[in-house]
């Protein structure tokens, strides 16, 4: 039995935060994981797929300007794939979490290798690599970030297909020439667009409803439907999968549709969602559900167990699937954690998840980027605020018309008219993703109306659509 | 005699925002110009240097990414100057200022086109375009918004040269093989880079300090300087000129230097600073200094005039020399004299400057790009704040590392530790302009940073480097 300080379960980028903040207040602290250090992020999610995207995005930025042209744009081949997926190798370490063992261990964390489950109040198993066992126990606390796994549809044939999920997709070692893709979220539209623009001949997307990215606004999932479709992604809305074949592994594959008819392709992406990978957790040996996300209080602590010692941070609390929230989460409990033991005050500014509630910034990297945080105005108007809406065309702003030729984009501020705050706002334009951070700023601080209109965009930015949609307002 | 509500004299992008505004109220409105409606920024200034930058920045991003190669890159070429160039003259509609004229008259704005002079208290006299006179009377007020023009200093010979400034560099019809450039402001640095990227063979920068963009936190001027010398820019500081002499008009130029020797080379650019456009307006008519900025108070009256109905917004009054700063200050008077005019409050939320005098936000669009908002460090520590400093390498943020190999930024921000506040902020790093709108609204609104803790930014973007800043500060 080895005794810490607190014990974290997962060393993806929330259980790395949590685990490093807890450790930098003096705690002593192990973490443990089951794959690789660094997490699903860093080598099957955010950091490879944005490896693929950057080169499909900067070429179509190149598209947009005068005076440049890539080479090989001639014979619509303008990006060397192979060159891609190598500096992808790169960026996620070929697969190799050394580099994240050592940061793990400069910071005075303990890593253990296996898959831990809790065992009881503060007592967590760990099946080791190697085959042993170790029982770790926490003074403090125990934090489980052990994040989300891939929803795989009940479609006959689909398992068996051995389909990819975003691990697959993100660490591609070939572009197959034909992509079916299950979906219609982020996952599904960036890797449609990235197998695209790396040289995929034929990429269907089978989307059930009939938008794209149906949380944002629905002029989001509009243009980004309308861009995947230029560039020559076949988007079957109202459309399910009812049976998928792949008589040989690795092989082609033939999916029935539900509307009639078959598609053949060389790999079939699912992209249908995550779950919080919660059912081997040992969550009942604490009296929790032994599935579904683990419900927690604004500090990230457990709601359904007795002394405060459990925390969950990132997806597997459901509460944002995203990196970033993951880790914002993670500060919050970790500094929680270290208060509590040390028996300071537990509510300082920074100690309450003030930002999920709220609604999360996310972007998406598809070309138009699309980014949004808060609240949309459905959204809004669903939590019965007093909502006043404006919209503004980017490409009437002087600093998105200089970015190139047919730049195009639309901004939407949903605004509570009673406190004369935003609700919330999206961007959809290329390369937009840097406009979000102002927004989140303002949403999450209150900043008022009045107030926005003193903090002047500069000349010629794309940020002017911050003017424009306060003279919008009426301003 | 012509009688309107309010005269505006100068029709550049500061003396059009008043106008439409006032316009819009319901004051009928006169607008006088001796050049293109539209103005500095619109046909020599902002617009076509960045269409003029915006293929040199984009060529240098493809450079810095995996997979995509530019035709031309072989051989140094990679940009099709020509074209650029006609981009250029289509963003400044090949210098036609007809669209803004009808732009205008849709406003309801009365265009005048000829030279305005003030001719004793709110009374205009306009030496027309084909040689005539008339005499306009305002019933309420005159906004100056006349601009202002380059400096050329008084070397020997400089003047004769016919030296470029802004407009010839801006407006260039063949790139110079050699180019000098007088000065280190954002115009020398812009320019520099604009000719360099689009082919030519030697630029040389005579810079009279040992800095560049001294204005700004020194790091950046210092970053700017490496990569205008890496890009083969030839940088002299503790530089001057001491005599020009350009025998054949248009011929060859020959600078004779400070520090002894020569350079010859085909163009000479003065980027050395402007003044305000002041000296033919008739201010003595009306009691105020014929020359140097005119002198207002927050609201942009002019102070050295009684009963308040003249008004000075834009570089005219030399508070920022900036074109949204004089968009903004435009909205301020205009806002004034409406509610003046109509006998309400003059003192509502938007009818205060409060952005000058807090650092105006300003982008300068060189690679890497400089952008920056509020008081650089020097300024605060010399007004007395009670200072902090963090700084963080951007090349550490997931998100600029997956811009490409050898991205490379800093991000400084300056911290009042008494109010928790932040008193400015700089980025440098390519392509770093749009995350200069977050610092506006954090700084302009006094944003805390307990608060801004809980503004995420999304992973992987470039503003996740404000997590790191505020890491950095202690949070």
């Amino acid at each position: 039995m080895e005794v810490f300080d607190v014990i974290v379960i997962g060393a993806g980028p929330t259980g790395e935060v949590a685990a490093g903040r807890v450790a930098a207040a003096g705690l002593s602290t192990v973490i443990v994981e089951s794959e690789l250090a660094g997490g699903e992020c860093s080598y099957w999610a955010c950091m490879p797929s944005k490896a693929l995207l950057r080169p499909v995005d900067l070429a179509g930025e190149v598209g947009r300007v005068t005076g440049l042209r890539l080479e090989g744009a001639g014979e619509g081949r303008p990006i060397d794939a192979a060159a891609v997926l190598a500096r992808r190798d790169a960026v996620v370490s070929h697969y190799d979490d050394a580099g994240q063992a050592r940061w793990l261990d400069s910071a005075g964390v303990t890593l253990v290798r296996g898959t831990g489950r809790l065992a009881g109040p503060r007592r967590v198993e760990v099946t080791t690599s190697d085959g042993g066992t170790r029982t770790l126990v926490a003074n403090h606390a125990v934090v489980l970030a052990t994040g989300s796994r891939p929803v795989i549809p009940p479609v006959a044939g689909l398992a068996a297909a051995e389909p990819w999920t975003n691990r697959e997709a993100t660490g591609v070692r070939a572009v197959p020439e034909r992509l079916v893709v299950i979906g219609g979220g982020v996952v599904a539209c960036e890797m449609a667009q990235a197998m695209r623009g790396l040289g995929a001949r034929e990429v269907t997307m089978l989307v059930r409803g009939g938008e794209l990215l149906t949380r944002m606004e629905p002029f989001a999932g509009e243009a980004v439907a309308r861009s995947l479709a230029e560039q020559g992604v076949d988007i079957r809305t109202h459309e399910s999968a009812e049976k998928v074949e792949r008589p040989e592994p690795g092989g082609e594959v033939t999916v029935r549709l539900t509307s009639g008819g078959t598609i053949t392709a060389d790999e079939i992406l699912v992209a249908a969602g995550r779950r919080s990978a919660t059912g081997d957790l040992g969550l009942a040996s604490v009296g929790l559900p032994e599935s579904g996300p683990i419900e927690v209080d604004e500090s990230m602590r457990a709601t359904g167990v007795a002394d405060g010692w459990l925390y969950a941070a990132g997806d597997v609390n459901g509460l944002a699937l995203l990196t970033h929230m993951g880790k914002y989460q993670a500060r919050v409990a970790a500094d929680v954690i270290v208060a509590r033991a040390r028996g300071e005050a537990d509510d300082r500014p920074g100690m309450r998840d003030r930002a999920d509630r709220a609604g999360a910034p996310q972007v998406v990297f598809t070309d138009p980027q699309v980014c949004a945080v808060g609240r949309t105005e459905a959204q809004a108007r669903a939590e019965g605020f007093d909502v006043r809406v404006v919209e503004y065309d980017m490409e009437q702003v002087a600093g998105g018309y200089l970015l190139g030729d047919g730049y195009r984009g639309r901004a939407k501020a949903v605004v509570d008219e009673r406190r004369r705050v935003l609700l919330g706002v999206t961007f959809v334009a290329p390369g937009a993703a840097e406009l979000l951070h102002a927004a989140t700023i303002a949403v999450t601080a209150g900043v008022t109306l009045d107030d926005l209109w003193h903090a002047i965009p500069a000349y010629p930015t794309v940020g002017e659509v911050w003017l424009r949609l306060l003279e919008a307002y009426g301003l």
